[in-house]
């Protein structure tokens, strides 16, 4: 497997590139627009071949490379059917096996952030990595605010899901605001403070009170998201 | 072994937790001093004792927490004997080993971005690692122009040494402002554009014609280094 992790300061995101090292074929998850042109660098230097695109929900906090990387390389677009983006080549449902080359990414429905929220599943050479959005960060969770947020789907799609993979599980998520790159299941368990509240009823109290600024993109990114970034 | 990388945003510095799974005795290198908190908390969290704070070299751009780490925590502070700073525990030379539980780090002189420019080199499982600090950056390498900063030295560093590495070792450096996490020798080779030059003439005369400007920390960085970051 090809893996790397990538940065985008602006919004805090990060892109995962996976690439199957045998036939080249490879996924990029939660790609930003305006780094479209240093993806596409990567990918010709490690002579590698795009084939997917995928985004774990619609995003309300930057504008998916999706639209223009399909444009430019003729790959498939991928998000969760719940999705309200018109520009979605296959609309995903709990479960379904993505194939890259070899290695296959699992999509499990993970709504709360949003009513579209994945997160994306992987096994390879006996490592678990979980690419979970805006779903489980580490040591927080992604807001519930906007978008058919709901902390009551997000508290079961995180404690009846995401944390009954096995503890080792690699965590890598949709941002980390204080430069912190990956966890792992077991870590954020035993150390994210969200995830010790108690039940159902504490987290969703918690979550409904947190009273946050809407992002500031958030009326240009979730329009354009919709129109593949366009 | 435990591993994590870890960015700090003001200077795009990166900074690496190297611990022992049997012995959970931990190195840090390349700490900044405002992240010392979050070091902390994390060695806390994974159970970690942390003996050695190690600095590629006295940086120019951000203040290392190696003093503030050592104060706290009883660990020895480690850099090239070739520093100026007055606070190393322990003055390293080519060729040191440095065990960290059942892990061992490698002390590698790489000097030309500054006289005291030391790489961390580790081998873990099959895997290698160098930690290459301001001498070997993602698609760069780091300016010669101040702190007994020299290109010829900078190119033998390069070519005589890092590269000599296998080409599937891992690239961790001290920074990246593009949001790229880690390389191998091989790409590097490949595709840094600054290692494709020709000769250490076209090398030598390419770095001294870079006219940067000079780091906005540099004046206070450099003396609160040699302070220990006091």
């Amino acid at each position: 497997m090809i893996f790397r992790q990538l940065f985008e300061r602006e919004s805090s995101t990060y892109t995962y590139l996976i690439g199957c090292t045998e036939t080249r074929e490879t996924a990029l998850i939660d790609t930003v627009k305006t780094e479209v042109p240093k993806y596409l660098q990567l990918l010709d230097e490690l002579d590698l071949k795009l084939v997917f695109v995928l985004d774990t929900h619609t995003h309300a906090d930057h504008i998916t490379g999706a639209g223009e990387l399909r444009d430019l390389t003729g790959c498939k677009t991928l998000l969760g059917e719940e999705t309200h983006s018109a520009c979605v080549s296959v609309g995903l449902k709990d479960g379904d096996r993505i194939p890259v080359g070899n290695l296959v990414l699992t999509a499990i429905y993970t709504p709360g952030h949003t009513d579209d929220s994945y997160s994306y599943l992987l096994e390879q050479d006996g490592e678990l990595y979980i690419f979970s959005g805006d779903t489980l960060l580490i040591r927080g969770t992604g807001r519930t605010d906007f978008q058919n947020g709901n902390p009551e789907a997000q508290y079961h799609s995180l404690f009846d899901k995401l944390l009954r993979l096995p503890n080792h599980t690699w965590v890598y998520p949709g941002h980390d605001y204080k430069g912190w790159l990956v966890s792992t299941i077991g870590e954020e368990k035993q150390h994210n403070p969200r995830l010790q509240l108690g039940d159902i009823r504490a987290y969703v109290d918690f979550m409904r009170n947190l009273r946050l600024p809407n992002p500031m993109l958030m009326d240009v990114a979730v329009l354009a998201n919709r129109a593949c970034g366009k």
